[in-house]
């Protein structure tokens, strides 16, 4: 899909999770919406909706609307979502323990294969009746035999950098990152940081 | 500060703390940087950093480009950083147990102090030698008593946007959610998504 659509900027690629998140509570309450509706619910302009949906085709029609079901497919084929992808997790700390237990991952498409940590005391350590952690030496056998291409990286700020590395030397491309670092990686490879301090700090923007 | 910003859009405001966390990693290196090395560090073209910039007013030289000590004051000062803010976390699960023993929000100025929980059996436990659970119950005294304005909100998805409410009617304006739904709150009420899901969902739209 990525070469279909390489023109469209990424500010409204990012947009599109969102409106996946909108659609799958929309359609609890009917089989169609709006962008007026979808609009109000994002917080964003029913203009704004109609302008990012109108870049990757006609999905609604003038006085009818979306009709979610396909809207949401369309969606998800947008975005590489009709089908499952294999997750590896590296470091497995408290952050890693939450994402083991988190059921929203997989619910989502989004597996968690294998868990590896570089701690003794963890290897051997069963998760959630799931996944064995196993040693982080063992990581490059792990990817390659998995065909893993995302890693959760959740690994301490300070041996983030290396560790990203050496993931994407194994065949990883994408990575979301726990760490509060900024990566330095090869421009082909994608990286969305999870950073609470950096959300709080534009939280704080707008308090007294 | 948000007074005198008012016409900011959010899009700049949100780049300020990535900025900020650049700042402190080029510091280490120097006292002095410019837009282009901002741009190239932050994946951002020199030309959105000086006009980023710009819109707050002039914080650096021609040539000689800005001053990293100077720059983060100024920034801090934007962004209400020039003080310390007390939050609750409010659901002390996994992910609030990851949050409860990371170091990376006082670090930063963001202080936990109050956990709540709706669970018997987590009330009354200390965490991290530091904060003890306390009942749910307790929760508009708690935010009152300290004055807090920013509560961590890790409770399932299905009790979010009531407790939210609740939250806000004790006197919270600013929340950092980890719940993967979308809450419906008043405008003047700061909400900012934790999701990774939604940061997965990005990732793959670029890969193959």
């Amino acid at each position: 899909m990525n070469t279909k659509f390489q023109t469209i900027p990424d500010i409204i690629v990012a947009r599109l999770p969102r409106y996946l998140r909108a659609l799958s509570i929309l359609r609890q309450k009917g089989e169609t919406t709006n962008s007026k509706e979808l609009g109000t619910f994002l917080g964003y302009s029913a203009a704004q909706i109609r302008k990012d949906l109108s870049q990757f085709g006609e999905f609604g029609k003038q006085g009818t609307g979306y009709n979610i079901d396909f809207l949401t497919e369309q969606i998800n084929n947008i975005l590489n979502l009709a089908r499952e992808w294999k997750m590896i997790l590296v470091g497995c700390g408290n952050i890693g323990h939450a994402i083991l237990n988190y059921s929203g991952f997989s619910a989502n498409g989004f597996h968690v294969v294998a868990a590896v940590d570089s701690d003794e005391n963890l290897i051997g350590k069963v998760i959630n009746d799931q996944i064995t952690i196993q040693s982080i030496n063992n990581v490059e056998q792990i990817i390659r035999n998995h065909q893993i291409s995302i890693a959760m990286l959740t690994v301490p700020a300070s041996v983030a950098q290396e560790t990203a590395e050496e993931l994407i030397k194994y065949g990883i491309k994408g990575i979301l990152t726990y760490a509060p670092i900024i990566l330095s990686l090869p421009s082909d490879i994608r990286v969305e940081y999870i950073d609470p301090v950096i959300s709080l700090q534009h939280i704080t923007y707008y308090l007294n």
